[in-house]
């Protein structure tokens, strides 16, 4: 019997009671780290550790299997020896638990024989009613009730709360190995599929695109069994929100590593490829942009279309900013004869796009105060559609932007910054302000440019799709 | 009269004696801070502040005129108002000074009449024999003397030393505005050409290229007056050592901003492209990769052919390596019959390029030593030229590879290291400690790759270069 398909992840994800079964050993059993987890995050639900040997577990009562427990429990994470799963996961389906996340490794990922077990799991849990996430899956997390299952230690790094639904296929692009609070990703929800044995990118997408407080969703996919299936869900998910799409393997060495990694067909790159585009998923190309690209389309709006306008401190940043504008497929904003005039009052030489601010900022009482003088202009003039601001930060040009950013906000249209300087922690806080106040902000200068171009290539998007439904 | 030129760069980088003329005022003065800058770097030659105001500056003697110092001078760094610059140009000249940085701005940045009164200085210069470098330059940096000419704050920001010889176009791709001591970047010497209304590129490679202490070149260049001369000049430099250059203006909208900042015909970049080649340089693509591509071949052995080995502790980001490999011209590496049967004593699972150590690290007492097992049997193999390891770092993988450090070595074939984490400040220290035993470490997956294919791609110029030599 396997579930229903409109079974959706809200167990996983929105669990009032979770049962957490694995070693409770000090200092870093899993079981025990897990919970450990659960507390430094401060999961909002309640927990139940499940013990044979401790009857109770960070001064919380303990219980020898998940049937010891009265209250109701919505999801089980197991990390225990392969040997046991199947017997706990039949535990799990006498206590009606629905949804279990299991974390051992040991399954698909090491070859036929644990592939066979993995098989054997899984149609255990379909017996019960019982939906699997993993196996060899750090779980999820989800900012709104601060669930953590990653059964290894991550203290310290708990994500900003944002609009970002991030998955994966592979740990390394989840929370465990990522300096996710370091670098302030505004994170909604990241579910690891591990093996994807039975909860796939199938059940995520509807679910992510369903969900209110996540305004985009970012996915690592190595492998896609079922494509008629993906095009329904990602095509009716794109029609929402943006889906952002990072899929390696497109080499024949990359796809060769896929299919041994993940144990299935990698498939032809150029047939995925011309599916996301029929779909309506943008691609992402690399590890960084998977990182960094969408929180600018999380905490900015859509552009109308393809224009980009930068105002720089520096020429030289202006002239690399125009490479990788054109090859993110923007295009160089003209400015309207109104603008340019309006500019030219300020100083004939902030007509031309890239606005080059620097010459001027050297010679002004209040340097940083061009870009207050300059931005907003700029950003009104119709034929703009989005825009890169190039500067060096330092707290005065934080305290430009904090007064900017309300304007901006109101104007409409999404921004990045690309900021330089000499000191990386000082640069990381100023960035950390300028994002408190919604403004993306990059320390690489192409990335900050292609942000926008992502933006724009899903707003053409939506726009096709809005058009067909 | 031109001097001639074969006058080499050793005046603005070697001097022995260095006049400094600008304003000496508290607590910004440009001349000010470029003592200061000085000071605190460590400059090992003597500094002579001109000055008519002050008798001291920072408790050195300070000079009326140039002409008033007894000793002989080498370099001269002025940064005074435009109208002041060509009397102390003559000055400069009747003291005999052959070299002189102008910082100053507002030449042929800021319109046709700036380039004319540049125009100006630079004949007045060529009149006494004076090279100028500039003007709106930060000057030079030599990690060999501490010579630092930037007039502006950058205290903590002195670059780690090294081998790498920079130049650029753009402030923004010097000393002034990026993180240098933070990324750990092994420097040898900065050059900022400015205006590059005198000094450029064919005087900068040959000394370069001659340098002994130099070993890579990576240079972002605007635009190229003289394209024969360029040719001759480079490829006699990438003969010798690496020469990556950085050249925006590859769209018509970067091009066209490159000719409106620099003031000079962009040129059409398929023709550049070609020229590249002919010439052996080898190009990059974006800011991120002139900054973190030279330190790989600063630090490690050229790769003999383009067969990379990846080890990873995670099959995700084997399948990532695999297609940033293909995209940088890098094949994977198919491992040899002696090299399959040592590693498949160590497990029938670590055959495969990319060898997955992941899955076996869990299960191992020691888990991060099978670094140490299979690292040394991959690099030997005959049919593997570099290789890329994948690893969470953290103290004990420090250790590893501190240990495996000299052996890598000695085999004498190119690594580099992808290290992941969950701390960013830690990740950074871990960095440090691989890079101060020679093993270059990419926080950047696709970059740590891409490294190694610049690498190889070099090689296979210099191959070409030495024969036809």
């Amino acid at each position: 019997m396997t579930p229903a398909k409109d079974h959706n992840l809200s167990s996983f994800l929105e669990p009032r009671g979770v049962a957490v079964i694995g070693s409770m050993r000090e200092p870093m059993g899993e079981g025990l780290t897990l919970i450990r987890n659960m507390l430094d995050f401060g999961f909002s639900g309640k927990l139940y550790p499940i013990s044979r040997s401790n009857t109770q577990v960070l001064g919380m009562k303990a219980y020898s299997t998940v049937n010891d427990v009265s209250d109701p429990i919505d999801l089980a994470c197991v990390i225990t020896p392969p040997p046991t799963v199947i017997p706990i996961i039949k535990q799990c389906g006498e206590k009606r638990i629905k949804a279990v996340i299991v974390s051992t490794e040991g399954y698909a990922e090491v070859g036929s024989e644990g592939a066979a077990q993995q098989r054997q799991l899984v149609e255990t849990a379909h017996r019960y009613g019982i939906r699997i996430l993993g196996p060899n899956t750090l779980g999820v997390f989800n900012s709104a009730n601060s669930l953590i299952t990653d059964p290894y230690p991550i203290i310290r790094n708990k994500p900003l709360p944002g609009g970002i639904g991030y998955a994966s296929q592979t740990g390394l692009l989840t929370f465990g190995v990522h300096p996710l609070k370091d670098h302030g990703y505004p994170i909604n929800k990241i579910v690891d599929f591990g093996n994807k044995s039975d909860i796939n990118e199938l059940d995520l997408l509807p679910y992510l695109a369903d969900d209110p407080s996540t305004n985009v969703i970012c996915m690592h996919l190595e492998d896609i069994r079922d494509g008629q299936g993906f095009l329904d869900v990602a095509s009716k998910a794109a029609a929402q929100k943006p889906v952002l799409l990072y899929k390696p393997g497109r080499s024949e060495a990359g796809a060769k590593a896929a299919s041994s990694h993940t144990g299935s067909l990698a498939g032809d790159d150029q047939v995925y490829d011309s599916a996301f585009k029929q779909a309506g998923v943008v691609r992402l190309r690399t590890w960084q942009e998977f990182w960094e690209i969408p929180k600018t389309l999380s905490m900015q709006p859509l552009p109308k279309g393809n224009r980009i306008a930068i105002v720089t401190a520096t020429g030289g940043g202006g002239v690399i900013s125009m490479d990788a504008a054109a090859e993110a497929g923007l295009t160089a904003a003209t400015f309207s004869a109104n603008t340019v005039s309006e500019l030219n009052r300020l100083s004939p030489r902030l007509t031309k796009n890239p606005i080059d601010v620097g010459p001027l900022m050297s010679i002004r009482q209040s340097p940083f105060g061009i870009y207050e003088d300059v931005v907003p202009v700029v950003l009104r003039d119709p034929q703009v559609d989005c825009a890169t601001f190039i500067c060096h930060v330092s707290p005065p040009i934080v305290t430009v932007f904090a007064r900017l950013a309300p304007e901006i906000s109101k104007i409409g249209k999404p921004v990045t910054v690309f900021a330089y300087g000499i000191d990386l922690a000082e640069m990381r806080e100023s960035a950390r302000q300028l994002e408190a106040r919604g403004l993306p902000v990059y320390l690489d200068l192409e990335t900050a440019v292609k942000a926008l171009g992502i933006a724009a290539a899903y707003s053409r998007v939506r726009a096709r799709l809005q058009k067909q439904n």
